[in-house]
């Protein structure tokens, strides 16, 4: 008997996570074995409330404009399901939903913590005797999944953090001789510095800005960091500086600590480019500008990296073919060919060596006076932006088709 | 005797300052009535130290390359010249200078301070004895130069403020059943609202984002502004708010207020973001972020409106027509037609009408609870922003190329 798909997105969404929707639902449209693909209302919520909406109520055109669509157009939640020993409820729940509306494949689209999530729901099929499969599929702006050589969003994230960080290096590059002297950008990333080391690939000359990169990797050192700004400013008349969220004080504590968490329980982070602001005016007195990008640089689908698009449609489309192949418990990874030309294809990895790891910079991308990248990490980096997919523009503003979002009838009580 | 141009950028530079120099050289390079183009190192400062740019020696297509050139290649500051009663000197100077480079005409491209400028050198040739004729070319992001329609360097920023605020919106949606409902923009714009009220053409429909819009024209209301956030999440499920910078309080005092002072004397802002993220923390206890876009929306050039880009170089080709006609102490300005297709033309206007007055926008652009912009507001904006004029890039960030910036020889003794 032919089953039905279930896709879901969890967690902060990114340029290019509607894309990767928008290629699954292609392919599965495709495939014959396959029935209807239901999107989940706000993720793993929308699954638990019933809340399914029917894509193939949705024209070709409209789900083919989900490439170029930022945000979540099926919405996302921070919601992490409990072990299975400790809320067998929500999972019996699950199983519940996914039998009244015969889904046989449930895909769920997000970064570390729904591919604990992931793995679990993989799991209880056996446990619960209810023959779902379950394909994870990577996507987060913080790059930090472990085995993918690189997270779908990532890109994308990084072409805008290296663009911006050009655009107002030369911005403030013109001006320095009598006005703003030090810039500060804030990127994300709590604690893992990728983003804030792809603002290196600004560069076109070793000279060039950003001059000083805080990654949360290393330890801020005040004393070496002013210096370093002293110095700058003194050789190049400017200074240019990315800093990371998540970088931390000798005591372990975020610089830009802030008391409020997210639903995960994370600390929420944001603040610390006038943290540092406030350094430089009180302790060099040099006139200074910091920004901070926050969602701008995760949801800036119009300067999405052209090889990011297509990795997160590959790995849509990827899920699809696993699942009809018979696999559970996999999430399709990125994997890069050995040779000085970038080439990847993707691959399926076990979802029990990926969930709630973490990959964060290695040692030898970093320079070693902890305030800058190596090379080794610019020819990481650098074929990860490479290429751009400018979207359709309507009126001056990127294009943005509507979608119907109906959803499938309910057949079930309704939850809590 | 063939004259000599002298062309100089004041104040903060925008993402189609360069494209204006461009045109004006290359309008400059089609007449045999002009001689060399130079441009002054960082401004009128480079005027007053005799370091001036031969750019005859750049290829056509360095030059060619401005237009897509973010930033300011020649360099510009902060510099305000005092009164010729107050320091005759300063003026003397720039006579001397003028006079050993063969200068018959000075291209001043700025705001308002600067304007002021340019009508007082446009002065000084009568009493001082030596012929030079001085044009203003128009340049803010803040679009507030009062006669004309608006000023090249606004529209791009107002193109990324929509697209931004547009992204950013759709990706706090996604998440704000669990996550964030609250999502503050910080935008540019010290007095005048045009910036901020630029966000509300990412709405496509009435419901959209932004939701309320935080104008410096409109003292803030706490307590109103607090209701309406609350109603708007209640309402939407999340809330975009978009604020300008020099947005004040009912003691006339800014929300983001800071001790530090630019070289003009300007209270310098930034931080009023978190002002209103720790307020929304403080009294409502919703879950909020907030960005700061600071240089970022000024300088991105990867994103500027096609119909700025042309403005921009229209003022840059018009000045060179103005100077050849005998024209001095005027602006090229950008005068919109009637009627209801958006066209426009360049006029000259004379500077004592145009130095160192601001527009505001106007009561009728401002809606009746002073937090958003009217119909009429979008209808002068959306044009602004129409068409996409996308960098060429390389290595997946945009182009610049080098430019050799060579130095015309200094005939003079030092300055200072």
């Amino acid at each position: 008997m032919k089953k039905n798909a279930l896709y879901a997105q969890s967690g902060g969404v990114t340029a290019v996570i509607n894309a990767t929707a928008g290629a699954l639902i292609l392919e599965a449209r495709k495939n014959k074995n396959i029935g209807k693909v239901f999107a989940a209302e706000n993720g793993i919520l929308g699954v638990l409330r019933e809340e399914l909406i029917d894509t193939s109520k949705e024209s070709l055109s409209s789900i083919e404009s989900l490439s170029y669509r930022p945000g979540g157009v099926f919405g996302s939640c921070r919601f992490k399901l409990k072990d299975l020993e400790i809320n067998e409820e929500e999972y019996e729940r699950l199983i519940e939903v996914f039998k009244a509306h015969n889904i046989g494949y449930f895909f769920y689209n997000g970064g570390n913590d729904s591919a604990d999530t992931a793995f679990k729901v993989s799991q209880i099929g056996k446990k619960l005797n209810y023959p779902i499969q379950c394909i994870a599929i990577p996507k987060t702006v913080d790059n930090d999944l472990v085995l993918t050589d690189c997270c779908p969003g990532f890109g994308s994230a990084a072409k805008y953090i290296a663009t911006s960080t050009l655009e107002a290096s030369l911005d403030v590059q013109s001006m320095s001789e009598t006005s703003t002297k030090v810039f500060i950008l804030e990127v994300m990333g709590r604690h893992a510095g990728w983003m804030a080391a792809s603002s290196a690939l600004a560069r076109t000359s070793n000279e060039d800005a950003p001059h000083i990169i805080l990654l949360p990797e290393v330890t801020f050192n005040q004393k070496d960091f002013l210096a370093l700004v002293k110095h700058v400013v003194a050789k190049h008349g400017y200074c240019v500086v990315v800093v990371s969220e998540g970088v931390k004080n000798s005591k372990g504590k975020f610089l830009a600590e802030s008391d409020r968490r997210d639903a995960f329980g994370h600390s929420q982070l944001g603040g610390v480019a006038p943290f540092i602001s406030e350094l430089i005016n009180n302790k060099l007195k040099i006139k200074n500008h910091w920004a901070v990008a926050d969602y701008l640089q995760r949801s800036a689908r119009h300067i999405a990296s052209k090889v990011d698009l297509e990795q997160a449609q590959a790995v849509g489309s990827f899920a699809i073919k696993y699942a009809l192949a018979g696999m559970n418990g996999v999430m399709p990874i990125i994997v890069r060919s050995k040779g000085p030309k970038y080439k990847w294809s993707i691959e399926a990895a076990p979802l029990s060596k990926i969930a709630n790891l973490e990959k964060k910079l290695p040692k030898s991308f970093i320079s070693k006076n902890g305030m800058n990248v190596t090379q080794k990490a610019i020819d990481y980096l650098m074929p990860l932006i490479q290429g751009e997919s400018h979207p359709p523009y309507k009126n001056g503003i990127p294009l943005t088709k509507e979608f119907k979002l109906i959803k499938a009838e309910k057949k079930l009580s309704k939850w809590k």
